[in-house]
């Protein structure tokens, strides 16, 4: 296998289409393989006239990507209000995810509340609390931030194995849009926060509430108080009219439906934030406070759900990176389960606290690989391998698994979930 | 009015609810104007369980934001299968525009093209034609950057007065998306270009074609074989599976279910670049290859459409900039028709053939606004007037109508389209 950034692909394509290419084009005679009647033959799509400009008001994707869908895992919960669905990053590319299939988390469904009905207190430790509406949050400055939103379980039940097959299970707990909104800094600025005040409890307006406790210098620092995503209104489903975005950290502190912002002296160490959210390790005891979702990458295709099509020649091998602690500044991909690394291609530099999309194009020699990627940010961190992460953290962990992914790729193009040791 | 960025809105907030929300919050008697019973009261959404994860696999946008839709305007075309719909811009915020309202123009309507029936020839002035499908490529090394799509006819009618009312209308003829594709330099590349080859003519797969010529210089430059936007397939009516994008160049260039690129010494001048997208001057006589979309802006918000729905205070007046020579640099925007002018400040730097999103946040007195907003770009080009324009151009024209646009804001908070001399 080696890269294939230099090597002419036409050798792949003359032996396919290209002969009758050659043929159509220059009106010659039946080439090899006989011409392509997709190339030789006027279509019926090129002899109707299609859907007029009034035809979807607002549109959906074509019905052959019908299966480029949110989906669920039915065995996960009891209960499909207090539960999770998966983003297809197997299909997707590019870095934006569509918030038609951005995955959702919910802990008691997903609640229907009108802007007109919308209220947002500030209250606690301030000098004056206060109450806004949705229209008094559109009166203050706005900020536009592309951050990816992690749910602290994704990849949770890699911890026991390889246990789900395909990077919409294991790695789809994600997902990374350009939100709009107002610091929450400008908002607590505008109640004054007394110098007791070190901690913000933040919760919800559906019937979990969902309360979480913040420390005041990462809720002064880049946390939004969100009304747009991808340009738009938020969906429902994403906490529609105005949501919490806490850059970088676990996506269960991004309240949605956000109600109140409590400013406290010390954290209220609540349900979600003891019992659940905190990493139990080998002797039992739980680790709390793990918020930053640490770097981690995963290769989106070829992966279990995304196969090799096509023999051996070029290939593009991609996926994605991100980190909680900043830009995602280098990843590797390895072809033979972490032996060797090679540097892969960013899309673009790597922007703090949202995803990277990344390339490597090799030239498959059809042989079957062991395929990994390893993520580096700007703070120095590497992706750890499984091994090492359950040294420190043992096996009774659900949450915070960032290590790294392996997909075996068999000489058919399918593709498996494994563990390599 | 005097720039509000200094000024604490915790006086607007005070008359209101805030007063209810120290009532709330220090459990005191009722304030002034009563208690607020959507904080007082438990209401309705936090006593009821919400939509499950297996509610949409596919979402869209909640009801109430039933009107952020693409619309057409019925009397500007004779056939909805060769027209076009506007962008909900006024009701956008952030950069990125979702598919699902981005504008979308016709010739013969909207096809459904499988990604097994797709192919690309190229062929021409090339060393060896070649038939590309949809799986080829996917083989050759991607790239992603985020553009905005202008037709050339976006604020055509504003040539003969103010005539439609709302941003949307004069100016939604544009959408900007994250596009991954393979550049069209590749596969050129892959084919030969021969030295005569000076143009290509691209045409697409539906029962227009719409052929287009594009000099060999730009189509080796940035021009993107595209086959995602945000991430996901292209829409049907974007041009699913492939189409073409060309980076600041009017809309029409930027070919649908692209199916041919023959590389030619010299432009095709066909329909669609001589008798149309060609701007017509005072003389009567046609100025052809108008190809990059000049800088240009418009204030989304307040804005007919999205009026003002307070009372004097606090103001965030926002808005959208672009242009095909490069990044935006700055956008000033004036309250008086044009007399003086503030910086506004750019929600991100800006980035080349890219839309960007500006604010000027004000104290509005109350009194009547003649808004503008004035593009810059990298350039050094500064957006013209409608009467500057004019003077170069005439009234003759329908395309590439770049000036400044004025909204007519009254003490009511309602706006209209005007002009101003």
């Amino acid at each position: 296998m080696s890269d294939g950034q230099a090597t002419s692909r036409r050798a792949f394509l003359k032996g396919t289409a290209a002969a009758a290419a050659g043929a159509a084009a220059a009106g010659a005679a039946k080439a090899a393989e006989g011409p392509d009647p997709l190339i030789t033959e006027v279509q019926e799509w090129a002899q109707i006239t299609g859907d007029g400009v009034d035809a979807t008001p607002y549109g959906l994707p074509i019905e052959y990507e019908g299966d480029v869908i949110r989906r669920n895992v039915e065995w996960l919960t009891a209960d499909t209000i207090s539960s999770i669905n998966f983003t297809p990053i197997h299909a997707l590319d590019g870095t934006i995810t569509p918030q038609g299939c951005a995955f959702e988390r919910h802990h008691s469904g997903a609640i229907a509340l009108r802007k007109e009905d919308y209220r947002l207190m500030i209250n606690g430790l301030v000098d004056q609390p206060l109450v806004f509406t949705y229209e008094d949050l559109e009166r203050f400055p706005r900020e536009n931030h592309v951050y990816f939103c992690e749910c602290a379980a994704n990849t949770g039940m890699e911890w026991a194995g390889a246990q789900l097959n395909g990077a919409q299970f294991t790695h789809g707990m994600i997902h990374n849009m350009e939100y709009t909104g107002v610091p929450l800094r400008t908002l607590l600025a505008e109640a004054g926060v007394q110098t007791e005040g070190k901690w913000v409890f933040v919760e919800g307006a559906d019937a979990s509430s969902n309360g979480r406790s913040i420390p005041i210098d990462k809720a002064l620092d880049d946390v939004l108080v969100a009304f747009k995503a991808n340009g738009e209104a938020l969906r429902k489903e994403h906490g529609y009219p105005v949501r919490l975005v806490v850059p970088g950290w676990e996506g269960n502190m991004w309240v949605k439906w956000l109600r109140r912002v409590e400013v406290m002296d010390g954290p209220v160490e609540s349900r979600e934030e003891t019992s659940k959210y905190t990493d139990t390790l080998e002797d039992g005891t739980s680790r709390k406070w793990t918020w930053v979702m640490d770097a981690k990458s995963v290769i989106t295709s070829p992966s279990p759900q995304s196969p090799i099509t096509h023999g051996p020649g070029p290939l593009v091998i991609t996926g994605l990176a991100w980190s909680g602690n900043g830009a995602i500044t280098r990843v590797d991909v390895s072809t033979d389960g972490g032996m060797n690394w090679t540097q892969a291609r960013l899309g673009a530099p790597g922007q703090k606290m949202a995803l990277s999309r990344f390339y490597l194009e090799i030239d498959w020699d059809g042989s079957e690989m062991l395929l990994q990627s390893r993520a580096i940010d700007e703070s120095g961190y590497v992706q750890p391998t499984k091994a090492q992460l359950r040294e420190v953290r043992g096996l009774n962990s659900i949450y915070h698994n960032n290590c790294i992914q392996t997909w075996w790729v068999r000489e058919t193009g399918e593709a498996e979930n494994v563990e390599v040791s």
